[in-house]
């Protein structure tokens, strides 16, 4: 199938893949009275006097805003507001059919960093999540730490959501070749958003005083210009940071020369990079994740012929497909149900011990659930939801599977 | 039934009176390969291209915001954001059901004018329309002036719904009176957006040019001190500016005063003010149109006994019910589907004729179609689409009913 042209046809005929519902009729006077005036004033009243109630009365306990500035989109790049419209109308699709959770997208016509913490401040009070996606880092980083105080969940999924899955899909690949998680050696090629997550969720660096965030002995993170070391001069200053946590050795030198001896490759940057020979450099049973789009960093194919013990992809047409989805509606929900108003470091863990645990046992073909298991999220969400409650030291009985 | 306890009871249940509904279900990985990726870049490369494809491959040809700051809810006043939701969400119910249009709710968390107009401006890309709600005046004139130039309708609905709705009522009160509408004197009671508003529309003054808009003879406004006149002192400046248009004979003194031989009263501020024998005052066959809610300005019998030809009200549970309803939805469905820039003032006149023309022949107790009828919306999207579309020199084949 030719998806591009397919997609194009589909988008044109739906002229929106979602729209809102409404939750009941409007047929009658009574039904108007009731939804509308005068019978609205009643939670309206009831909210002025205690603003807690909007959670009772209103959309908020259940709605998410997907806000992007269109600077990061897909392998697109910085194509604006308007042009991503297409993709968080798509993610608002996923949190719907496997959350339960309304997501509207709101696209940005601004990228300055202090303009779009302020109008996230400003259309909060609908929302009871706020899932920020493909903005340019490091302006995400900074969008997302100073938004941590809103009172409701800010999530960079294409930070946090990718470190949880790689985090799941590595534990089962750790265990499936009979390495713990603290004995790995991991290369990261790509030191965006996501490079630089998932090498602190590895190393546990949010969560240090958590005992079962387990760190993996060593990451080196590269660049497209190589090994981010301390001998190079051309770090911004997020990269410059990492160097507190990964390439404890101070290697330097290209991504092959990265990847001698290493236990595990997760690639999050450009495709078409290593060869069959490549992993064969690479210390025994490797693990590879190559995750770039469309296009794999290596095809598994290729990996297994070096001798990869097992290799995930971000392709639905391939095993063990490392997707954002199988994380960030079960996040959301748990977060939601359990009225979290951040996601913790111990949320995050939980939710990628919940992925690794869907599948038992692990095999090379299935190290991970596939991306549209139904049973994922509602595991996940469970978690998420249980890790929460326990660190706000709250019983687990607070909300149902709100949908 | 008790509306507010019942109200509560269903508010509760909901959590929501709306929600995000898919457009196709996304079960298999073709469907996830088409609406998210790969195949979703390819409607982002073509709208990247050619920004105006925003309209053909999302939901912005179908979607608008409500927005409000929460300042001027109900009859509730200044209660905020969070205890505006309910309202916003009822309000988009009816989007849903009598325009198939998608609304969503933005509450503010600001009340400053250039803060939300420049918040508006941010979020523009997603929306064909802004419906601005419950801002208090004279602070929502300039939000709704100073977004004239958004390239997408942006509507003050409690400003310009309601004077539309008027205006429709009034044409068939004026016929079944057989008064002609040029030589009627109206008494307004509220000065704020509704009031100004109706006197406006029904003096045609933002409609100067159009032969088709026929100027009442004269309005007489009042505000809580009485009537507006060049003599009072303790004018804002939004009613200053009302005496260009209202208030010829420079007319002083109370609203009893005010409607002595007037032929219509239009209420839009606080109930239980005007008796029998006030009617008795007016004009012979007044016109009596007492909007406020939950309690008219005089109630439909006690207006009849004192003589009233015709008496509308806000209220569900009478004849005559003056409801916004009957425009907002079938005014943006004609202005998406027109893909109009702005709301203008012929397509605000095609719309009050629409409604008026809904009604064969007009009656006492039928002067305007019922709030719920399902055919008005249609009826007034077709019209306001045609204006638009003639406006812009366009043929009327445009877009189809898009739902």
């Amino acid at each position: 199938m030719n998806y591009s042209e397919e997609s194009l046809k589909l988008h044109s005929l739906l002229k929106g893949k979602i729209g809102i519902r409404n939750q009941m009729d409007v047929r009658t006077s009574e039904h108007l009275s009731l939804v509308y005036s005068p019978g609205v004033a009643a939670p309206c009243i009831e909210i002025a006097k205690d603003p807690e109630k909007v959670w009772e009365y209103t959309l908020k306990s259940n709605t998410v805003a997907i806000v992007s500035d269109g600077s990061a989109v897909l392998g697109l790049g910085n194509i604006g507001a308007e042009a991503s419209i297409p993709v968080m109308e798509g993610k608002a699709m996923l949190f719907r059919q496997f959350g339960h959770i309304n997501a509207f997208p709101i696209c940005l016509n601004t990228q300055d960093v202090d303009e779009i913490v302020e109008t996230v401040r400003r259309i909060a009070p609908v929302f009871g999540g706020i899932n920020l996606e493909d903005i340019a880092a490091p302006r995400s980083f900074e969008v997302e730490e100073r938004l941590q105080d809103l009172g409701i969940p800010v999530f960079h999924d294409d930070q946090h959501g990718t470190a949880i899955v790689v985090l799941g899909a590595l534990i089962n690949a750790a265990k499936l070749v009979g390495k713990p998680l603290e004995e790995l050696s991991v290369v990261i090629n790509g030191a965006g958003a996501a490079g630089v997550a998932i090498a602190r969720l590895l190393r546990c660096i949010d969560n240090e005083n958590n005992t079962a965030c387990i760190p993996v002995k060593e990451i080196i993170l590269c660049d497209s210009k190589g090994i981010i070391s301390r001998d190079r001069d051309n770090l911004n200053s997020s990269k410059q940071a990492t160097l507190g946590y990964t390439n404890p050795n101070n290697k330097s030198g290209s991504i092959k020369d990265a990847i001698v001896g290493a236990d595990v490759f997760i690639g999050v940057s450009v495709g078409n990079i290593l060869t069959a020979d490549d992993i064969r450099t690479m210390a025994k049973d490797p693990i590879i994740f190559a995750l770039a789009n469309p296009t794999p960093e290596i095809m598994p194919e290729e990996a297994y012929k070096g001798g990869a013990a097992v290799v995930g992809t971000g392709r639905s047409d391939l095993p063990n497909q490392v997707n954002n989805v199988l994380g960030f509606p079960g996040i959301f929900r748990g977060a939601l149900d359990a009225r979290a108003k951040v996601i913790s470091p111990k949320m995050k863990l939980a939710a990628a011990y919940a992925i690794a645990d869907c599948v038992h046992p692990p095999t090379r073909d299935m190290i991970i659930p596939p991306a549209l298991n139904e049973v994922v999220a509602y595991k996940v969400a469970k978690a998420v939801k249980e890790a929460a409650l326990a660190e706000m030291g709250l019983p687990d009985e607070m909300t149902g599977y709100n949908g």
